[in-house]
């Protein structure tokens, strides 16, 4: 079975660090930063080199490709994006696609050319870091964010994303068809290290549901109050969480619940907390059970406050459902990985991704590589050369099942 | 039985409060300034037509004089502060000064001379609010404070208290003996009010141990992270609330526990807390229970966190020991109250008062009335004419006791 070279994959990722690195050996290549433009020449360079034609869309996602036996076909497509949090890592986004670069050059290599074009795509802004929001480039892309809007969009020194652009827009239509979407991708996690399994094959992404909570008691002197006259609302909330955790125990092994931020507006160290704000972020691959978990949540903080006198306010902030991935992708992926004899598991990915808007668009699915100790968005960001060179021989296998060797 | 003239009283209270007004209906006469002074002088006139001689010491502390008939005899005190908060209320600290001018002023009316001299002291900066610490005047004159620092003492323009007193301070020399003092105040809690009682006989005030609590686990991302491979330092921080407040339960009905504080340092919404630092305040009136209450606390929290694999450090911020007051003293006014026929109880208190320092310098003792809601350092501050009439009857009583009429 056909592999890919796993030291060169692992030079290019390499050499691409060296490109705004940082002086704790990460990478800073803010979106549409001459870093990033950097970047993305270095990629051009490459692909250039390995046959390939360029070209982008209106809002900056750059797209290498590789013609195929049928021309009338639509591409399937391999990639991520280059651009990276201020002080980000080596892996994030840029495995993606130069995963992708590799499965060409084994392809050339190997003297193979697919029914369907290969493309390698680079989605502009992922990383939101920049830019608010993230995955800017492949929303654009997708149709879930308008052009006009995402060409507005500015970073804080009030520099737009049309700005940044300039001369870095192309004509290539937003939207057009694709035959499949294959994303590669750190795990950004610790199941995979934790299971001691190289590859992870993702079947979707999680629901998402965020709650902001106020709880009001009454503010008072903490050396005049007896505890019995109390409406402490920091020991309410303090209560609420510890249900919560509980809560969370119910939707094992899959069900995330996260009190991220909380605050008590006005606080002393001697004044009882009158009031308290929290914000809950629930998590679930399944949208029955994000809807079952915020209808446990508000009952549950409805009834603590109502035992003990507080006053509260619950109200969903943000809702995303749940995205299963294709499953003839899905299907691709695992038959690669079972081919190859890899170890591997189901995910679902936790984190944001441009495949998860890829998914709106056509046929699309993951795959996962383990990162160290789950570590990313950190200049520590590490995956081992070994499970970089699995991973891309999975996106080889599944890409060459789709486009037809 | 002699009693005060209440109307009297009230129109006092209300005729001092027309000095540095609230938009509110409360008081702003920052230690020390314009107001403050003008207050002053306005409490000087009265006391000058009750005839009565006024002198100050070096920290700005005012006393006014009555001579008794025995002028060897040391003077029984009464006395509080006329200084507000920034958007205090009209009686506390004035009560207990205006109490202290109507007794004086019904003992002329009644043609009474007491054994030993009385006087009414007006401490300087007892708020806090200006001039940090609060309880300055006083803790200089009981040498808590060594007066050179209490003069250094700057505002938040860079004011020195020394600058701001020139030409207020006095010779009269501080740490002088007093025969007694005593102290009447509005409870600033809700005790007495929720007994619907009118009088506190206050038996002296609380221990108070401060500690800081850092609890750290792991940050991490929230959507990426199983529940199970979690070290959610605000989940942990949570159940020790929880536990605290439970703690509280075994030291009723006199213990009490305040969490006021608490950050999620860097937090943000989608991160699972890595630390969490949180403040504890417990209160007791024996010192033998707030260490106690020390001992539990620190073993609840150590015994949570090793439970959850977090690390905490706790450490004491500040401590400061139960201040009982003169048994005699107590007497006093327990023996006027009772003979008066006025419904009350004993009390302990949960603020801070000058009489907390005056108790180290001589034998001291409280009388508190109840205000509205337990308000207090609040425009909405209140207490009812009644109660703040016989609050001035038991200390005329008590003092009478002292005194020797």
């Amino acid at each position: 079975m056909l592999t890919v070279n796993g030291p060169r994959l692992w030079n290019s990722l390499m050499e691409m660090a060296q490109v705004g690195p940082t002086a704790a050996g990460g990478n800073c290549r803010l979106a549409l930063s001459a870093e990033d433009f950097a970047g993305r020449a270095l990629f051009a360079d490459w692909c250039h080199q390995a046959g390939m034609s360029l070209d982008t869309d209106a809002i900056g996602n750059l797209f290498a490709r590789r013609p195929g036996r049928n021309p009338q076909a639509m591409p399937v497509v391999m990639g991520s994006h280059l651009d990276t949090q201020p002080a980000g890592g080596r892996f994030d986004g840029i495995y993606g696609v130069l995963a992708g670069l590799e499965v060409v050059r084994s392809l050339n290599d190997a003297g193979i050319t697919t029914a369907k074009p290969l493309e390698i795509a680079v989605w502009t802004n992922e990383e939101g870091a920049r830019f608010t929001p993230a995955m800017l480039g492949s929303a654009a892309f997708c149709g879930v964010l308008p052009l006009a809007r995402a060409l507005a969009v500015e970073d804080a020194q009030g520099i737009s994303v049309a700005t940044a652009l300039a001369g870095h827009a192309g004509k290539l239509p937003l939207g057009r068809p694709f035959d499949a979407y294959f994303e590669a991708h750190i795990e950004q996690g610790p199941i995979l290290e934790q299971a001691g399994l190289p590859i992870g094959v993702v079947t979707g992404g999680q629901a998402i549901c965020w709650l902001d909570v106020l709880v009001s008691g009454s503010p008072a002197h903490a050396g005049t109050t007896p505890m019995r006259l109390r409406r402490d609302a920091l020991f309410a909330a303090s209560d609420m969480i510890c249900r919560l955790e509980q809560l969370a125990g119910a939707f094992q092994p899959h069900g995330l619940v996260t009190v991220g931020q909380l605050a008590i507006p006005g606080s002393s160290r001697n004044t009882i907390p009158g009031q308290v704000r929290f914000t809950i972020d629930l998590r679930h691959h399944q949208d029955s059970q994000i809807a079952a978990m915020e209808q446990g949540s508000r009952a549950l903080l409805q009834q603590l406050a109502a035992q003990r006198g507080m006053d509260i306010d619950i109200r969903q902030h943000w809702f995303s459902a749940a995205t299963p991935f294709d499953p003839d992708c899905i299907a691709a992926v695992r038959q690669a990985v079972t081919a190859l004899g890899y170890p591997h598991q189901d995910i679902v990915s936790g984190a944001g991704h441009d495949a998860i808007y890829l998914a709106q668009h056509c046929p699309s699915s993951m795959i996962f590589i383990p990162c160290r100790d789950g570590l990313s968005h950190n200049e520590a960001e590490y995956a081992a050369p070994e499970d970089v060179r699995m991973g891309a021989d999975v996106l080889l296998g599944a890409v060459l099942t789709r486009a037809g060797s």
